[in-house]
C-alpha cells in the first residue's frame, strides 16, 4: 500500500474534507513537510444547504465540490479518498479501510453525525438528513410517497402518504418545514392536480419551548410567526416516544400516522475508534484545549464538531456551526505551524459573526451582534452569505440561477427520483434503474 | 387502485416519457378525451447528453426534467410513475407495478436499450449506458477506478484500472471515447499529480471498417482523425470475444487487462410481455405500418426505438435516433385524432435534417443533407443544437454556464462520487453514505 510512501515531515494527517478541515488544510500551504487530507467522501458539501438539496429546489452537485480540485494547486497536499476506522496513537498510525498511514500531528475534522439517542426503532425508521446522500434519500421518500399516495384508494393510508413530520426545531428543522410548506403551498396542486394543497401537512416537533433556541428570542418569536402562517403545525415542549414506521407517538399523548419522519433533533461528534474514554466528552465529542489538543494526547487535535473545547467561558463548548470549524482550522493550522518552528502557540477565540436561518420566501431570522433582524432584509442577507460561502464559481452561478427561477416561477428545481429508495425496509434500492 | 378511476372516453394510454411519448402527448393536448402517461422514472431524460453526465461534465438534474413538470398545463393528461410488466391486449388493459390500467388505444413509445446480444458475462462485468442511473453508475466505476490507480502498488493492476475500452464506433462510444481522451488530457494530471498523463489508456473497439457508419464517409473519416489526434487508440473490423472483469479478449487474438468497459455496442427495443410473437422483429422491436400500428392489433400503436416501420424505403425500418421518434410522436398523435374523428389517416414520412456527432473541443461532425461539416463549426452547430433541445430554460442556462466553465477552464465539471458502485459486484453499494 503507498500509503505509507509520503515521508516527507512533518507529516500533518487531517481527517475529513468539512469546513474545519479545509480551512486549515488551507492554512497549511507553505508548510515545508507533507499533509494528507483523508475523506470518505471525494468532495466538500455545503451542509446549510442539504434541505434544498433534501426538497429538490437545488442539485446535490451545486453543494458539493470535489476535495482535489479545491487543492489542485497546493503542492504538499494530496487527497486520499478512504474510510478512517481507527486511532493508533501509540503508533502514530491511524488504519482506514485502504492502508494505514501513520503521522507526525494528526488532526481530527470529522464533523457529527445524526443522534438518535441510541433509540434502534427511530433510527431505522426515520430520515436523517447530515449528507448529499441523505439528502437524496429524503428527497426519494417525500416524491415517491407523493406518487403512492397519489394511487392510494384506502384514505387512512393516504393521509400518512401526506404527512410530513420534522423532529426537531433547531435551524434544520425550521428551513425544512418551511422548505416542505411552500412546496405545498406553491408546487403540489401543479404537479398532483389530485392532491388538494390541505390534504398535505407539515408537522414541526420541539422538545424546548422555542423554536431555534440557540438563537434570539426575536428570531425564536418571528421563526414560529412565519412558518404558522406558512401551514406547519408547530409542537413545542413535546418529545417523540416512538414511531414504528407507520404510528408515531408524542409524549402529550398524541399520535400521528404518518410514513415521513424527518429526524432532525441531534447531533453527536463523528469519532473512529481508538481514543481513551477519558477524552471523549458530551455529545460524543472529544475534549480539547484551547489549542484544540485532544486531552491526553501530546499531537492529535480535534476540530469544529468533534471537538468540545470546553473552558469556563464555553461549558458546553461552542456551537455546532460552519464558522466555528473554519476559525478553528484556520487558527489550527497557525498553531501547528508555531509548534514545528517551537514557537509557544495562542489560544482559540471564537469571533461569533451571528446567526441566520430562512423560512422561506422573503423570509429569514437574523442575529448579527446586538442586532436582530427578520423579514425580506433578514432573507437577502442570508442569501448572499450563502452564496458566497459556495465553493467553486460555477457552483454560486449555478444555485443562483436555480434560486431566481425558484423566486421567479414559485416552482423552481427539478425534483427527480434518481435514486430510488425502498419504503418497506428503508434503505436505497439496488437495481434503481 | 385508483388507476381505473380514468373513465373518460377514449382514453388514450402511452407509455414511455421519451423523445417520442411526449411528443405524441403534447400532440394530444386539445383531444377530448383522457391521457395517461406512464413512466416508471418521474422525468424525461435527454439522452444525447448522457455521456457528459457519465464523464462528469454535467449534471444529472440538467438533462433531466420532471414529466409533471413538463404537463402542468395539459388537464387532459395525467402522469403515472409505475413500471408496466405487460400487456393483455385480448382484455385491453396493461398490467403495471400498481394495478392494471385499461386502456382504448396503446401506444407504446419505451425506447431501446442496451443490447449484450446474450452474453451474460458481458451483461455482468460491462458497464451500458442507456439511462440517468446509469451513467451515474459510469462515473463513479471510472472516479472510484482512478482513486484506486492512484493507492495500487502493483503496476499491472494499476494499469488495468487505468485502462478504459470502449465497445461499439457509433456517436456513444465516439463521443465517450472523445471526452474522456479530453479528461486524461485535461484534468487527470490536476486531479491525481501521481498519474502520468500517458499512463491512462482510451480504446475504442468497432465491428465495422468505419466509425460512425451511419453517416457520411467524410463523417467517419474525420471522426477517426480527430479521436486518433486525441489520443484514443481505435480498433476497427474487430470484435470483443470475451471479458471477464480482468481480462478483455478481442477476436483478433489481443487481449487488453482492463478494470473499465464500456458496452455501447448496440440495442434492441424495450418490451412489455405480451405481444404475439409474429409482431416482433429484428432488434427486439415490434413491426408496425406506416401509421405506426403494430401488425395484428387494432388499437396498439408504437413509435421510436421500439417500433420498426418496414417498408421497401426503410427495410431495416428508421434509424434509432431522437428526431424519428418526434416525428412519429407528432404524426401519431394526429393521426389518432382522425382515426377517433372517423377520418383517414396519413402514412409517416420521415423528414432527416441530419446527424450530428461532438468528439472534443471544437470537434464535430456534422451530415446535413448532402453538406457536410467538420471541426469548430460542427461544433457550434451541435452546441446550439443540443443546448435548444434541452427542456426547460433552467437546465438550459445550466448546461450552458458548465460548459462555458468548462471551455474556459479546461477543467469543468463536479466530479463527484455520491452514488458509491461496488467494483466488486459490479452493482450499487447500498450502505453508500
Amino acid at each position: 500500500m503507498r500509503l505509507n510512501e509520503f515521508t516527507k515531515h512533518p507529516k500533518i494527517v487531517i481527517i475529513g474534507g468539512g469546513f474545519g478541515g479545509i480551512q486549515l488544510a488551507k492554512t497549511l500551504k507553505h508548510l515545508d513537510g507533507e499533509v494528507l487530507l483523508i475523506d470518505r467522501h471525494n468532495y466538500h458539501t455545503f451542509q446549510p444547504l442539504l434541505y434544498q438539496v433534501a426538497t429538490g429546489s437545488i442539485q446535490a452537485e451545486s453543494i458539493s465540490f470535489p476535495l482535489r480540485k479545491i487543492f489542485h494547486n497546493q503542492d504538499n497536499l494530496t487527497v486520499i479518498y478512504a474510510n478512517v476506522k481507527s486511532i493508533d496513537s501509540a503508533n502514530n498510525t491511524i488504519i482506514t479501510s485502504d492502508g494505514n498511514v501513520c503521522y507526525d500531528y494528526l488532526v481530527l475534522a470529522t464533523g457529527s453525525n445524526t443522534n438518535f439517542f441510541g433509540n434502534q426503532q427511530i433510527e431505522h425508521y426515520t430520515m436523517p438528513m447530515k449528507n448529499v446522500t441523505e439528502a437524496l434519500n429524503l428527497r426519494s421518500l417525500m416524491l415517491q410517497n407523493l406518487e403512492a399516495a397519489f394511487l392510494e384508494e384506502d384514505p387512512d393510508k393516504k393521509q400518512a402518504l401526506l404527512n410530513f413530520v420534522i423532529v426537531g426545531g433547531g435551524p434544520t428543522g425550521v428551513e425544512l418545514s418551511g422548505s416542505l410548506a411552500e412546496f405545498r403551498n406553491h408546487v403540489l396542486a401543479k404537479d398532483f392536480p389530485e392532491h388538494k394543497k390541505e390534504t398535505m401537512k407539515v408537522y414541526l416537533i420541539e422538545g424546548k419551548t422555542e423554536l431555534l433556541a440557540a438563537m434570539s428570542e426575536e428570531a425564536s418569536v418571528h421563526a414560529k410567526k412565519n412558518l404558522t402562517e406558512l401551514g406547519v403545525e408547530i409542537s413545542n415542549d413535546v418529545h417523540v416516544k416512538s414511531y414504528d414506521g407507520e404510528l408515531l407517538t408524542i409524549d402529550d399523548g398524541r399520535t400521528i400516522r404518518t410514513k415521513n419522519v424527518i429526524w432532525a433533533a441531534g447531533v453527536k461528534g463523528e469519532l473512529p475508534e481508538g481514543f481513551s474514554p477519558g477524552a471523549v466528552t458530551k455529545g460524543n465529542r472529544v475534549q480539547v484545549d484551547t489549542t484544540n489538543r485532544v486531552h491526553g494526547y501530546e499531537n492529535i487535535f480535534a476540530i469544529g464538531d468533534a471537538a468540545a473545547m470546553i473552558t469556563l467561558d464555553t461549558p458546553q463548548g461552542h456551537p455546532g456551526v460552519a464558522p466555528v470549524a473554519m476559525q478553528q482550522g484556520k487558527h489550527l493550522g497557525e498553531n501547528l505551524i508555531r509548534i514545528i518552528k517551537g514557537e509557544p502557540t495562542k489560544p482559540f477565540v471564537y469571533n461569533d459573526k451571528g446567526s441566520l436561518a430562512t423560512i422561506g420566501r422573503n423570509k429569514a431570522v437574523a442575529d448579527l451582534g446586538k442586532i436582530h433582524l427578520h423579514g425580506f432584509i433578514a432573507w437577502l442577507i442570508w442569501i448572499f452569505v450563502h452564496l458566497m460561502s459556495l465553493v467553486g464559481f460555477t457552483n454560486r452561478l449555478i444555485v443562483f440561477l436555480s434560486w431566481a427561477s425558484s423566486y421567479l416561477t414559485y416552482n423552481g428545481g427539478n425534483r427527480l427520483i434518481i435514486r430510488r429508495f425502498n419504503t418497506k425496509e428503508m434503505k436505497l434500492e439496488v437495481d434503481s434503474d
